[in-house]
């Protein structure tokens, strides 16, 4: 493992495949948007000029897109993995649903080719300080070749299993989690607000008890302001929350809290809030409460 | 502040009025359990044989009762408020809901005394090391001549106003959190164990990234446990987020996450399961699975 393809140079992927290169990898990275390769080109990485260059010769190439259907797209619609050598390794890092991962990994496996399931979490802080929790499933044996690989980008790879599918349904799960905390801190407080309950000394209480959480913590604060800056954006996770319940639909898993959680946060992106910081699915609540 | 009486030596009740009594007050407590007050008796407390010793010629009488319907009954059906000297202080330190409270504090003030709303969190754990947090709300004069009982029971007294119910608003808001945190935490765990997925793996990385909660951390392993020890139970929860939802109703507040949570302890608890470990909440997911 040495030439590493890398698509998709976003916020979380132009750190991720900086990295690849600073620990010693030949990094080829394509993003459709001009402005992302030329952004790479000047950490001083190669930026391909077509998608067909980051997996033509390489070792591996890696997935960091915005979900299931792009990575379909680039590797079979459009063709790419057939330009990457026989033996080659796709590692698909986007959030995926667990279904679409086990799908995909048949058809590169039908090609001679192998996928390692490793989506990640850390968001933008975790990518820039090659940091990441990566969640990992994939056949021992392709594990280990890419085992480099994972190891710079991240600080934990967990193995969840032996078939691709188990790191989407961990990060799924994850994601569960998150969505769903961040709603529970909002109608907490939206309660503190609505009985006249000093906000800041509640957060003070929650923060230090068996209340806390770590959403909590780092969105609580922010919840309280007007406009807070955006780390992540209340569709992440109308798109990440539903990820999570197609996996359990998929495997008619019944989850209510995830499924509730959603709900409220398709109703503050229908109020057009969705590139909003997600600690403002406090609107929802508010918004229940006439406070529009 | 020197005589306190104290009512209710349960597995809450009993170290508190013990450590209120290390830190030099003159405590009288009650129990209508003759063990709990034999027990108390031992720590070399002075147990009362008659609940009106717990309120005849003390500074102030703590409440660490059931719920607001024993406090009604200890104070006024069974009227023991009439023999605390007037100008006495009841501190209440039970989760009641803060309608409840607010009605107990008018009807206590009307015979020239005071209520201090001071429910507290830290569990039995904190009881013991008078590490509790007190969630407080009086009249700042009240809250004042009170302090020095307060701090002697936990390491941070947060006053969050001077209308009694205020407190009980955030153990609400506090209960609110970690129940739906319990719920939240088992809702994933399922999904991680119907796809197949380490549940151990997925502890690791759900407790050391943003999906934690103190809750998940706590309860998550006792959740893959056969029979785990019991240190709250699952009936607990059916009680406070029953109070959860009746803050809301009282204040016409949605609680959709909470509302949801409550059901599935109540499935739990409707199975017989009740006394069991909180943790096992899990067992409603499972029999949605058809794991019964």
């Amino acid at each position: 493992m040495k030439r590493i393809g890398f698509v998709g140079l976003g916020s979380m992927g132009l750190p991720m495949a900086t990295n690849l290169g600073a620990a010693g990898f030949e990094v080829t990275g394509f993003d459709v948007r001009a402005d992302a390769r030329h952004a790479f080109a000047r950490t001083g990485g190669r930026a391909a000029d077509t998608l067909a260059e980051a997996f033509a010769g390489q070792d591996a190439t890696i997935l960091m897109v915005v979900n299931a259907a792009q990575a379909q797209d680039i590797l079979f619609t459009q063709g790419a993995l057939s330009t990457l050598p026989e033996g080659g390794v796709v590692i698909l890092m986007a959030t995926c649903p667990p279904a679409a991962v086990q799908a995909l990994a048949a058809q590169v496996e039908a090609t001679g080719r192998a996928l390692v399931d490793a989506p990640v979490s850390g968001g933008v802080v975790g990518a820039e300080a090659a940091s990441l929790t990566i969640m990992a499933a994939a056949p021992r044996p392709v594990l280990a070749r890419v085992k480099p690989v994972l190891d710079a980008l991240g600080s934990k790879v967990v193995v969840l299993g032996d078939t691709p599918g188990q790191g989407a349904t961990a990060k799924a799960v994850n994601q569960l989690l998150c969505g769903a905390h961040l709603a529970i801190a909002a109608e907490g407080l939206s309660l503190a607000e609505a009985l006249g309950v000093d906000t800041a000394a509640m957060l003070d209480i929650l923060s230090g008890s068996s209340a806390s959480s770590w959403m909590l913590k780092d969105r609580g604060p922010r919840m309280m302001q007007d406009e807070p800056p955006v780390t992540s954006a209340v569709d992440i996770f109308v798109k990440d929350l539903g990820i999570v319940l197609e996996a359990g639909r998929d495997a008619r898993v019944a989850l209510p809290m995830a499924a509730t959680a959603l709900q409220l946060f398709l109703s503050v992106s229908g109020r057009g809030l969705g590139a909003q910081d997600d600690s403002q699915i406090i609107a929802a609540y508010r918004a229940l409460r006439g406070h529009i």
